[in-house]
């Protein structure tokens, strides 16, 4: 398996894709906002969405369409999430028609999905005008207009593509998504989209997504804020030729393992993009009674907002991850806990057996102050291990979404 | 009931108290950080303690000294919360004996307490330069200095009493707490001390003070994170004269309300000083499914970071008090919800059943750049209602937090 360099979703075989300016939010007149992916034959897909009691109604109509497990295009804006808005599913379905007319396609072969203020009504002539010019301007190289139409408050554009050969032919994923607030664990992600041109029955695609999940978005949070829109959604259109997936073999299980890969470094570049965040906080907990007690632990230790801040300032204070794996609700003998800070800086204990050892704090400053930290947990009772992705608390996190609105 | 002015823990009869400079901490010489609150006479006692698994040795000590229902001191310091240290049971037993042959009482009815920084071994020479002294200058004013020396990163001193009429009997309870951050719901507090001149059997005052904590200290939140160390203690002396409190009859309705008002008060002292608020902000929720229901939504909308941010704004964005409603896990019709703000300058409505609605976004900044405000929240679907207390997220949380321990 080999990370293509520039990867993204029209790296696989047989996928199209553009973005323009279509100032959903009226004030935008220099960043694309709305984007199309379009396959050239149609999809097994698969999805998984928020579990926010409250959806958008982009989720609701892609959920009906999406119920025969085929799909074919994706259609997306940022800067609205049509969500608790009266007529959101009417506007979603507009998105719809007005996708599968351009495209030749059938209204319901349509996946579509918004990002941005909740409880604004979306105005529908941005989309009329611009989907007709975004499907004239599909191309194999638009993918990454897809990653920069829908960011938010991301800083940076996420996408990447991996290729792995499965029975002598080479499959490509590629994946884009966004996220930077409102990101916790426990739902599909923010947005994110993913292509293959590897043939994949959409039982397995959602086998295979539910796995790469689990390990990846999964185990990301920025602010503990569950979103109202969080889509994933994997469209699979089997032109790289290799026989169709349709069962748990062992083409499954490279499919899925390449899947997953992507996904964590999906993850780490959402963690990493955290609303006004300087820093990765990566924390791996091993030794645990089980693969869910290491999952919590890890969990609650990258959503502390303590923790958080403390990352912020570069500041060792191991006591609060202490704190927060006590109270994670996981199976724990505190007694037993070693706890470590590594970076490319080099690597410190801090916390042996629930107690402070005594350590060098130049070091771990030095430690601290790179940009990718891991906190290593290793709780000495078991074999069950996670990794948890997230970033620190920083002042521009409080200034972005102090006046986000308006 | 009435609340007395300038009330504290030394306002009920037959309790004194002291607070010192103690150094706990060697860098502080300038805030009171070791204080002692003692009984006249041999108290009736209940406590209820933080729900993390890592636990400071205080509390492990106090549990035992409190076994039998009683207790005539109170020993507390700030600066090392003594949690996480190979020998910081000793030190705890030290304390509580230090504090024992001072008073020349039983070294088993001393509770004692330690709020600061976790992991760092307690000094115990502080301790046995100031308990002789803390001893002698025991004072039925001295309540206030208690309230300064548990303060950490608290900005004010935190204290009240009430009075109330009992079988004829007037009975005053008082309180000191601290508390900013590595605050949150399902835990006793941060530190609290309660005394009473009430008579009340040990298991009655635990009854009436785990009926006081659900509706006040455990609707708090400041930051999600919850402490290792949280003691809730109270000290009853039977000297107001009443006939004891044995059973739930009506003089145990009486303490107990006056005791919920009491607490209730001190929660929103220990929410409006979370570390870098710059206010208060108490959701309402009504007409829920069940009263848990009505609790898990209101604890959602205080505990979310981007309604917190939100509310630092001044911005209305009602979109994330929903979507805090929607993740709460909580029987929520969502269609069915209304939103309003409200304060001092007055009140808006923004939005009804799950929509939003239109609305002065400048009398809404108005509203919403008072020191308190309520979140108004009406689920429309059914009889249960709560209320929650928490304060907004603020760069100053970022600040206090970065580098605390440094």
């Amino acid at each position: 398996m080999k990370f293509i360099e520039n990867g993204t979703v029209t790296s696989p075989k047989g996928f199209k894709a553009s973005g323009v300016i279509g100032s959903v939010k009226p004030s935008n007149t220099i960043k694309r906002d709305i984007a199309l992916i379009a396959g050239d034959v149609i999809c097994s897909t698969a999805a998984v969405f928020t579990k926010n009691l409250v959806k958008s109604s982009a989720i609701i109509v892609t959920q009906k369409n999406i119920a025969n497990g085929k799909a074919q295009a994706v259609i997306v804006n940022s800067g609205n999430a049509n969500t608790c808005n009266a007529d959101g599913e009417e506007k979603a379905l507009r998105m719809c028609e007005l996708t599968a007319k351009s495209l030749g396609i059938d209204k319901t072969d349509v996946i579509v999905a918004s990002t941005g203020v909740i409880g604004q009504p979306l105005p529908i002539e941005p989309f009329e005008n611009s989907i007709p010019i975004l499907a004239e301007k599909l191309s194999q190289n638009g993918g990454t207009d897809v990653a920069e139409a829908i960011m938010t408050t991301d800083t940076v554009k996420k996408e990447a593509a991996v290729q792995v050969e499965i029975g002598g032919k080479t499959v490509t994923i590629g994946a884009v998504a966004k996220g930077s607030g409102m990101i916790h664990i426990n739902m599909g992600t923010m947005l994110s989209f993913v292509t293959t041109d590897a043939a994949v029955s959409s039982d397995m695609l959602k086998a295979a997504l539910t796995e790469a999940v689990e390990q990846s978005y999964n185990m990301v949070s920025v602010d503990g804020d569950t979103s109202t829109n969080d889509t994933l959604a994997i469209l699979a259109n089997g032109l790289a030729g290799n026989s169709e997936i349709t069962v748990k073999n062992e083409d499954y299980r490279i499919f899925t393992d390449a899947l997953t890969a992507l996904c964590k470094t999906m993850a780490k570049k959402l963690a990493a993009d955290g609303e006004g965040a300087t820093k990765l906080i990566i924390c791996k907990v091993n030794g645990a009674k089980t693969m869910a007690d290491a999952k919590g632990a890890a969990k609650a230790v990258i959503c502390s907002s303590l923790v958080k801040a403390a990352m912020f300032g570069a500041d060792a204070n191991w006591g609060r991850i202490l704190c927060a794996i006590g109270y994670s609700g996981c199976d724990v003998d505190v007694t037993k806990v070693d706890v470590a800070f590594e970076s490319k800086s080099g690597r410190i204990d801090v916390c042996k057996s629930g107690a402070g050892v005594e350590f060098s704090e130049e070091l771990a400053k030095e430690i601290l102050l790179e940009s990718e930290i891991t906190i290593d947990v290793s709780l000495n009772d078991g074999s069950g291990c996670a990794e948890a992705f997230g970033c620190d608390l920083t002042y521009d996190y409080v200034k972005i979404n102090g006046d986000y609105r308006t």
